[in-house]
């Protein structure tokens, strides 16, 4: 049975019951949704997730809603209850690997197939050999058997170098001898490892008659398929609750003398043979392969959760309204007089907080950068899918250095970013925002792990500082530059010399009021500098730091704060980049698209690029870019920005496409009806079962009454 | 029985099993834990708190590892048992106003006998006339009824002149007849109310004959007294899980003809009598005084909390070790050949990762501010008393403007600060810092609604704007100027017409160079300097606004943005000024305090406003403060900074003296057994119960086998 002849298209929401403000709003656009929905999901095939989609949300089992309250084993039950389904409906409608990805998306939940799908399954295909993942990439693909990927060691993670676990090679029975020599070696953090994984790819250090070749990768089975017991040797549980990710069982593992045959190592980058014989094959590389791919995803997923964000906060701020409205005059209503008040409060209606200015300016260059990280993000799919395709058609690695650089400052910042800014959509909520049923507390804490694993910002800005750090050195050494397409290659074309002039001039640079703020190629050029002049300083502190007989280690750490702001100033160098790329592929689009829409998205993009520049003036100033009479000029523009976004706010949002049980908010919801639904909201409560809590018998009564204590307890009746 | 004959001072750690990385740091601070303890805490009985402190953390009841993993409903039976205990031994020593207080920390858990004692209890004393103090104050001060205050509803927050639950006057009756007339009318988030409170302050407009006085405070019981169940016409329920506080059963009332008698109108500053004539009562001002309070009571909690994550950072960071040794060399150590790689990491061993200095740049200015907080929290404290002394006893309030307009700025700048603070602490824990056995997770989310309550930062920035900009209009209109100790002060002294002197001059201002940063004075006119010229600079552009004819809420909308801004320039130019305050008192204390300590504080002071200035150099810049010349050595400062707190780093955090129980954190224990500990938390986590989990029985098999489904499942034997 196909796909599409299941699911008829329907609109999720009964657009009669929308509140008045959500339908003025909407009224109000200079564009059509769906315009903007096809620029922002591209070759997207929109009709597919839609379909998709709708098999989920009209699945009881894929409610999300119990997230507002559900106690951990409950959740984990539930997690395990919709992997069935999930598995399920893969099963029924033979899912192509198109449509599992979009699956993924759809569930709206950590759980443990997903890391099963995200690392477990991409880490085999990429690091077993072909014989081995004839073996095992099937059963993985119809989840008859169920992986997660086990590096982190409780003492280790950032440093694989340092990972402690051991897999020894006998001879005499060709198996390896896995152990995890201490408490501090117990691999902590898997997904899944803890109840659901049968499986695991294990890191563990290579040793072949006590040599150590130190960490590689292991297929190891963990549970019996049968009883699901631990196998013998293993033992396995969970690392305890955490902020946020509950449905997930992140596991620890220990291991002693745990066998496994010789072949069980994954092995297209180094073999073993049964002599015990070690070998390096092709190019490792390569390895990086499988990190560049997780960056990869976390960068194209960090637009749409913070986007996420912005379309409750956008909507909730158009339908909540606090105090008089701007019409009226502020002086009569916050009188002291109470009755005075009162009847200025009755005598107008009261503002939408998204008519704050401040409102905006928390809300509107968010949703802007969630735009520029979107697009970045199916910018960094391309890249990372043309790198691999050379790289195995035929056999060209050139482009893995640039790709890998820049995932990890992509990776770093937009990671952060998008944490930071789903706090800040979350405060702009007010107090109902800190409820569960607001939605963005949840999605804000399983978002924030993306920030620490996979290299958290300060360990991948090291690795993008020494990346660009070499390009400056290619430059030095008179190397030649890089194609014009590289992301590095402003940093070839940027001048130090030149720059060094203009500093001697003093306070050179642009004149104040001569700046083009809204002239992308001026942007640009002011991104570029800003990062150029941080790479080079650093560059340069670098060298003298080594030259100051610092050892490398030493010097590095010299520079290590250093980095992490070239990183983030790079990083918005390829944001503004990508987001300019697409309204250009935008505008030569056929068919043609509306010219509303390309103005919506110009009009994001300059928000994006002043609020970033603005958030980092000074270091513009450091760079001869701006000066201080800039200052006020440059609000004035964002400002300006703020007020040309605000009517088409809500139209914007909802171009996400995002349907209503993914945002699980009850202050987003498409229809505006907020407190009816947090009102409804309540009654999932288990606190809400009786009138009088259990809390009371055993232990308010005796505060009110001591008397009580001695004698008969108020009975329950 | 006295507290001091049951408890003898006892050490909480056996100082035997700290490791040795923690009592090599211990061993190398220049100055002695105890001093800087005494320092910190100032007129505090520290042997009062530490003995109180010893009847919690010796009581199973208040063990607060609970937290790291109960449901809700467990945690919230768990709330009521400490809350119990918490009454007991209030009664049973006969505890004073102070040693509540210091019962209230030690409690280290949010529930509803805080917002009693915090709220409730204070609001009456404030609100209630003499009579009604008799009849309510000592019933709640000994517990025999339990309240709350219950102004917030579903629609209406920050606007409290938009509240609408009503209470209209019944001559006939002399009764009060309360209620919510709507949906949106119903209370929602007062702590306590679902299940907990007997009582509760209520908020209500005032209505006679038809004429409506604005809001008023109401004494009402929701419970009944006997049997705890909701009083005729209250309906009471829990609002739902939160992103943390979730001790708390924040609740929701909608009240349906609820009478109550005439005189439980709060009378102090408006009375009604029988016939139904409404009196306004001496300063109506001091209405003010209850908000003024809380938000006190929030900045002296603020430094104490990020103190809290700051101290687990740095203990954790001393103890965690992370990549080769910088006395190694790193190109050895992170080669591609993995024999090579394995070979250097036996070699040495490695890194603290405290000595990293991006670890330094995340924690230590931090630390600082917390410093800076604390003592700021001290000072307000101090200065809440003087205006309220003033008012009562001389009936002069000419304290209550500064006051309000500081703890306004104050609450909005700190609470943010610690907020952000403890989250960057947390990620600087990398990924164990998500657990909730981290601790800092749970301080975080239970934080988190601190910015939010009593005034959002922008409803706040609002105020302090406008009390800001009333100074520059009274220096403006030739006035004369408040008194040197005042906090604004600085406004006043301040010259536009020869700042727009030296504008004109291009960029003037100090010669690169030549500064010297870590002088106070200079310091201290570079943060007034630039608070002044934001403050200036509003001043003008709302002038502008109402020339050019917006009414004054659309003008003051306009100015909102720089409003937030002023916020925080003004906010660091108090928390600067009582730091030095702080270190002038210390060092002209009698017994002298050793030297030793005193330069700590300097260091932290420095490194606390010089991290600050850097955070915002952009406006520096614009104040002509600064210039792009600066940047690089006002970095370079901020490093060596770094680099002397560095050997004090965990002496300065165990000078907190936060004992373990309250810290709750498996990385943040004083005898760094991290692994240990944390290994030992996962005990608790219910799904590890058994091997197998339900969810494999219920859902996993079927995901393995799925030809099991029609069969008979799996036992479970
Ligand atoms: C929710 C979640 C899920 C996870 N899932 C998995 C999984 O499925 N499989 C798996 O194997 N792992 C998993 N992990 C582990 C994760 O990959 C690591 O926690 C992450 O890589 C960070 O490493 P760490 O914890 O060792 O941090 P640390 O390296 O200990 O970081 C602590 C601090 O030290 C700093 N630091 C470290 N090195 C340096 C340096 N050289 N210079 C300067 N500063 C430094 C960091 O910036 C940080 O501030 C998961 C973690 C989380 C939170
Ligand atoms: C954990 C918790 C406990 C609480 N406990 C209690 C309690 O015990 N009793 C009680 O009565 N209440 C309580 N509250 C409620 C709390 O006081 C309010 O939520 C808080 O005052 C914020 O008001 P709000 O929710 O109406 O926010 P809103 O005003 O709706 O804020 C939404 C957004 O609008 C913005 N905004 C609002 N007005 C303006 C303006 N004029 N200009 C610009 N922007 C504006 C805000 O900045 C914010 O970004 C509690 C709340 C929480 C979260």
């Amino acid at each position: 049975m196909s796909l599409s002849t299941v699911m008829e298209p329907t609109t999720l929401v009964d657009r009669h019951s929308v509140v008045p403000d959500l339908q003025r709003e909407r009224q109000r656009a200079s564009f059509r949704t769906s315009d903007l929905t096809v620029a922002i999901y591209g070759t997207y095939d929109l009709e597919k997730i839609n379909r998709i989609r709708k098999l989920f949300s009209h699945n009881p089992k894929f409610r999300l809603s119990d997230l507002w309250w559900m106690p951990r084993s409950e959740r984990y039950l539930r997690a395990c209850e919709r992997a069935e389904e999930f598995v399920r409906l893969c099963r029924q409608y033979k899912m192509s690997d198109e449509e599992l990805t979009i699956m993924q998306l759809a569930v709206g939940e950590d759980f443990f197939l997903l890391l099963h799908l995200t690392m477990f399954l991409p880490c085999l295909q990429s690091l077993a050999d072909d014989e081995q993942c004839d073996w095992w990439v099937p059963l993985a693909r119809d989840f008859r058997i169920i992986g997660t990927y086990a590096q982190t060691e409780l003492a280790h993670g950032s440093n694989v170098a340092g990972l402690e676990t051991t897999a020894d090679y006998d001879e005499g029975t060709e198996e390896w001898v896995l152990n995890t020599p201490s408490l501090s070696a117990t691999k902590w953090w898997p997904g899944g490892l803890a109840k659901s994984c049968t499986h695991c790819i294990c890191m563990a250090r290579l040793k072949i008659r006590g040599k150590d070749y130190g960490p590689h990768p292991f297929f190891l089975q963990v549970r019996d398929l049968n009883t699901h017991e631990a196998i013998k040797g293993v033992t396995l549980f969970d690392i305890g609750q955490k902020l946020g990710y509950n449905g997930m069982d992140n596991g620890a593992m220990q291991l002693e003398n745990v066998r496994i045959p010789r072949r069980h190592l994954l092995a297209r980058y180094s073999s073993v043979d049964k002599q015990g014989n070690h070998k390096k094959i092709g190019n490792d590389k390569m390895m990086y392969g499988t990190m560049t791919y997780t960056r990869k995803q976390l960068v194209m997923g960090a637009g749409l959760h913070l986007a996420k964000a912005c379309i409750i906060a956008t909507r909730y701020s158009a339908v909540r309204r606090q105090f008089p409205s701007m019409e009226m005059d502020m002086d009569s209503a916050t009188q002291a007089d109470p009755a005075e008040a009162a009847a200025a409060r009755m005598g107008g209606s009261e503002s939408q907080v998204l008519d704050y200015s401040t409102q905006q300016l928390t809300i509107f260059p968010l949703m802007a950068t969630a735009f520029a990280m979107h697009f970045t993000g199916l910018w960094t799919h391309a890249l990372y899918n043309k790198m691999m395709a050379k790289a195995r058609m035929e056999n060209d690695f050139s482009l893995l250095p640039e790709c890998h650089a820049v995932t990890s400052a992509l990776k770093a910042a937009t990671t952060l970013i998008s944490a930071d800014g789903m706090e800040a959509c979350r405060k702009a909520l007010g107090g109902h925002g800190f409820l569960n049923a607001a939605g963005v507390p949840l999605h804000f804490a399983s978002f924030l792990p993306q920030a620490t694993y996979e290299g958290d910002f300060v360990v991948l800005s090291i690795q993008t500082g020494r990346s660009l750090l070499k390009a400056v050195e290619h430059k030095m050494k008179g190397k030649s530059p890089p194609p014009p397409e590289s992301t590095m290659r402003y940093i070839f074309d940027f001048d130090p010399v030149a720059f060094m002039g203009q500093q001697g001039e003093g306070e050179g640079g642009s004149e104040a009021g001569a700046v083009d703020w809204r002239d992308p190629q001026w942007q640009k050029q002011a991104l570029e500098k800003r990062a150029s002049v941080l790479i080079y300083g650093t560059a340069q502190d670098f060298m003298a730091a080594t030259q100051k007989g610092h050892n490398s280690m030493r010097a590095l750490d010299d520079v290590k704060i250093e980095m992490c702001r070239l990183t983030k100033a790079h990083a918005h160098v390829v944001l503004h980049r990508c987001f300019q790329d697409k309204i250009q592929e935008l505008q030569s689009h056929t068919p043609p698209i509306d010219t509303n829409v390309i103005d919506v998205l110009k009009t994001l993009s300059d928000l994006y690029t002043l609020y970033w520049i603005d958030q980092t003036f000074g270091e513009f100033v450091l760079a001869r870019v701006l000066k201080a009479d800039h200052a006020m000029p440059l609000l004035q523009t964002i400002k300006q920005l703020l007020k040309e976004v605000r009517p088409n706010a809500v139209a914007i949002a909802d171009s996400w496409n995002i349907p209503d049980n993914l945002l699980n908010s009850a202050l987003g919801r498409y229809d505006g009806r907020v407190y009816e639904a947090l009102y409804e909201s309540t009654k999932y409560e288990p606190l809400n079962q009786t009138d009088v809590s259990e809390g009371y018998y055993r232990h308010i009564q005796y505060i009110l009454h001591p008397e009580r204590k001695g004698g008969s307890p108020q009975s329950r009746l």
